[in-house]
C-alpha cells in the first residue's frame, strides 16, 4: 500500500516494518504540527478547508475509484451487507462530504475565546482562554467518511490529527488523504497536521493509544468491543461511549399523544443508532390504556416487544424479557417494556440497567419533569422530547465527532468546544503577591 | 487501630485482612451515597459543613491529642522535619481548619445550574446541567487538613468522597473524621458520603485506583513519586500536576520596576509551592542592565544563582547552569537564570523545559503580550503579575482542591465547579426527530 501524504519521512512503515519507530515519528510530528496548529489563525484553517472541498470535488473520480477497490476486496473477503453499506462511497456521499467541510469552515472558531476576564482585589484579572487540545488521535472501523469528518474538525478546533482508520478502507482513505494533504498545502498549514497511519499493523493502535507524549486524547469510534479495548489498555485520555441502553419512562400524567408520539419515534426513526430507545417503561396507572395501541404502532413497523410479566399480561402476544434484555442494545427492531410504580422505580431501573447516555421522561407533572432531569445521571436528559434529538446538529453543536457517555471533560455530543480546553490567562501592571 | 466511621461495615479491613474486598464495600457504599448525595438541597450540605464546623471546635482537644501521637510516633520514626512540620496541628492550624469549613459552606453550590438554554429549530430547549462527577477518591500524604479540605469541598460539589491520608498522619485523620461524621449524621446526610480509609496496607490504594466501577475520579496530592505511580497505573480518570517549573520571562520592553518586583516576589514569596518561579529568562538587550539589579535582592533573600555562560558573563560570582537546571523544580532558595533573544527563543525554552503549569511575561509591549498568552501552552499564562498568584483563591474560585496541569477536563486551579460535570437537557413539548 502507499498513502503519499502523512509520511513523517519519506519511507513506509510497512506492515511488518518497525511498527513503533514509525508511529513515534508520526507523534512528533503531530507534536511540532500542533505547535503550529495552536497559532493558526482562523483565515487559514478556513482556507485549508475549502481546499480540501474543492480538491475532494477536483479527486472524486479517483476517491471513487480507490473506493470501488475496497469494496471489491472487501466482498471478496466475505464482509457483511452492514460493514459494506458503510465502506461504500458514492457521488451523493461525495456531495456531503464536500458540503460537510464548507459546513466546518462556515462554524466559529472556539479557539481563543476569552471567558469571564474578572477583576480581583490584588488587581488581576482573570479569565478563562479557550485552546486546543494539541493532538489527537482517532481510531475508526469501516466508514471512509469519517476520515474526512475527523480531520475537518481537528483542523478547526486547531489540533493536529492522528488517523487510524479500518483496514477495509485503507484504499479510500489514502485517496481522500491525498485532498486532505492538498488542502492543507494550499493553506501553507503543516502536513503533519493531519496524519492518516499508513500501516495495518495493529500494533500501530497499541502504540497510538500508549503515547502520552505524543497524543492529548484519543477517540474511538466503532463497535463496543473495540471501544473497550481501546478504553482497557489507553495510556492517554480517551472520549468515548460504548453503549447507548436509552430508555423512555411514560409517567401516569404523560399526555398520551406525545407519549406514542415519542415512544414510536425513539424506536423506529432509525434502528442502528446508539440514542435510539431500547427500553420502554410505563407507568403502571396507563399501562392498560398505552400499551395496546403502542403494540399496534409497533406492530406497523415490525417492531418485536419483549415484556416483563405485567406487560404480557395487557400484551399477551409479547415475548417475555429475560434479565438480559434489560441490558441490552439491541441496534434492530426490537423493544423491551417493563411496568414500573411511579418515577422512583423508574430511575432505579434506569440506573441499574442504563448506560448513562439518554434518557427521557414522558410527564404533564412539574414536578416529576423537574426531578427526572435532576436525579437521572446520564449525559442527555429530557422531558417530552424523543432520545433521537441527542445529537450535536440537533443540540446546535454545528458538528459531531462522537458522543461521551464519560463523565470528564466531555458529556453528550462532543463538538468543536469538546475539542478545545481552558487555560488561566493573568492580565496585571506588576501585581506581586502578598 | 480503628477508625469509628466510614466502615461499610462494622469490621475493620485490619492491615492484613482482604483489602480488596474491604475497598469494594467502601466503593459500593459510596457509589449509593452518591446517589443521595447527587440530590442533597444545599441547605442540608451547609447545615452539614457548619455540623462539622461545630464539632471540630468541640473536639479539638481529641485532635489536637491524636495528632500529638502520630507526631511522636513520626519523630520515633525518623520523619524529617518538613514531613513533621506539615504532619503537626496547633490551635491555629485547627481553627483555620474550623474557618474553612464555614468559608465552603458560604460558597456557591455549583450543582443544579443550568448553562445556556437554547431553542433549536425542531422546537426542543437545549442547555447544559451542572452535575456532581460522583465518587471521588483523594491519596495525599501527611497533612491531615487535606483530610478536611478535601471532604468539605467534595460535600459541596455533591460528591461522595473516599480519602487515604499518608499512615503518619492515621491517628489524626481518624479523630478529624470522627466530627465529619457527626456532622453528616445531624445533618441526615449518608455517613458514607465521606469514607476515610481505614486501613494504611499500600493496597488499597491499588485498589482505589483500579475500580472505576465505584470511583469516578482520583485526586492525587503530594510528592511527584506518589502522583506518577498512581497516574501510571489508574484505571480511572486522574487530576493532576506533575511539576511546577515556572518561569518568568523580561522583555526588554519590560518595565524595570515591574520586573523587579515581580521576579523577586515569584521566585522569594515561598521557595516549596509549585507556582513559584524555577527558571528566570531575561531578553539580552537589558540583561546588563537589570541582571546586577536583581544578583543583589535575591542575595538579600539568600536565593543561589545558576546562570547561562551570557549570565555569568554578567554576574561572574553566578554558578554554572547545567542542562538538568533547566528542567529543575528546586522547590528551595535557588534559581536558573538565562539570557535569552526575544520571546521567540523565550517562548521555545518554555516549551522544551517547562512543565505547563504557570509562565509569565513582563512587557509593555502589546503585542508580545498577546502573542505570549496565545502561545504558552500551560495551565496560567500571565503579563506583568507574580506567578505565585496561580492559586484559586487568587483566581476567586473561593478554594482550592488542587492544581491540574492536564489538559482534558480542568486546566489550572481546581474549586468547586473541576468537582462537577455537566450533562444536557433537553425541554419539549412532545417533539420527535424528523
Amino acid at each position: 500500500m502507499s498513502v503519499p501524504v502523512s509520511r513523517p519521512e519519506g519511507n513506509a512503515a510497512g506492515d511488518g516494518g518497525d511498527v513503533v519507530a514509525y508511529m513515534n515519528r508520526l507523534g512528533q510530528a503531530a507534536r511540532d504540527a500542533a505547535a503550529h496548529m495552536r497559532r493558526a489563525p482562523t483565515a487559514t484553517k478556513n482556507a485549508a478547508l475549502l481546499a480540501m472541498a474543492a480538491r475532494l470535488e477536483q479527486g472524486r473520480g479517483e476517491v471513487l475509484a480507490a473506493n470501488a477497490r475496497d469494496v471489491h476486496h472487501g466482498r471478496a473477503a466475505g464482509l457483511d451487507a452492514a460493514l459494506l453499506d458503510r465502506l461504500a462511497l458514492d457521488d451523493a456521499r461525495i456531495d456531503a462530504m464536500v458540503e460537510g467541510l464548507k459546513q466546518v469552515a462556515a462554524l466559529p472558531d472556539p479557539v481563543g475565546e476569552i471567558d469571564g476576564l474578572r477583576a480581583r482585589p490584588s488587581g488581576i484579572q482573570v479569565g478563562r482562554m479557550r485552546v486546543p487540545l494539541g493532538v489527537i488521535g482517532i481510531i475508526y472501523e469501516s466508514r471512509p467518511n469519517v476520515t474526512l469528518e475527523a480531520a475537518s474538525l481537528c483542523l478547526k478546533s486547531g489540533n493536529a490529527a492522528i488517523l487510524r482508520g479500518g483496514s477495509e478502507a485503507r484504499e479510500s482513505n489514502a485517496a481522500i488523504a491525498t485532498c486532505l494533504a492538498a488542502g492543507l498545502a494550499e493553506a501553507g498549514l503543516p502536513a503533519a497536521a493531519v496524519q492518516v497511519v499508513a500501516t495495518t499493523d495493529r500494533e500501530a493502535v497499541g502504540r497510538l493509544i500508549a503515547m502520552p507524549e505524543y497524543v492529548d486524547v484519543i477517540i474511538p469510534r466503532g463497535g463496543k468491543s473495540l471501544i473497550e479495548r481501546i478504553a482497557r489498555e489507553a495510556r492517554v485520555p480517551v472520549i468515548k461511549h460504548l453503549d447507548g441502553v436509552c430508555h423512555v419512562y411514560v409517567d401516569a400524567t404523560a399526555d398520551p399523544e406525545k407519549a406514542l408520539a415519542i415512544a414510536v419515534n425513539a424506536k423506529t426513526h432509525r434502528y442502528g443508532t446508539c440514542n435510539t430507545m431500547e427500553t420502554l417503561l410505563v407507568d403502571a396507572p396507563v399501562a392498560e390504556a398505552l400499551l395496546p395501541q403502542l403494540a399496534v404502532a409497533y406492530g406497523e413497523h415490525g417492531v418485536e416487544l419483549r415484556g416483563c410479566e405485567r406487560t404480557r399480561a395487557i400484551l399477551p402476544d409479547c415475548e417475555p424479557a429475560e434479565e438480559s434484555d434489560w441490558h441490552a442494545e439491541y441496534l434492530a427492531p426490537l423493544l423491551a417494556i417493563r411496568v414500573v410504580d411511579g418515577i422512583e422505580a423508574a430511575i432505579a431501573h434506569i440506573e441499574r440497567y442504563g448506560s448513562h447516555h439518554t434518557d427521557a421522561i414522558v410527564t404533564e407533572n412539574y414536578g416529576l419533569a423537574r426531578r427526572f432531569l435532576a436525579e437521572v445521571d446520564s449525559s442527555s436528559v429530557m422531558v417530552n422530547a424523543s432520545t433521537r434529538f441527542a445529537d450535536g446538529f440537533e443540540y446546535g453543536l454545528g458538528a459531531e465527532i462522537g458522543i461521551s457517555t464519560d463523565k470528564l471533560h466531555v458529556r453528550g455530543p462532543v463538538g468543536l468546544e469538546g475539542l478545545t480546553t481552558c487555560k488561566y490567562v493573568v492580565l496585571g501592571d506588576g501585581q506581586v503577591r502578598q
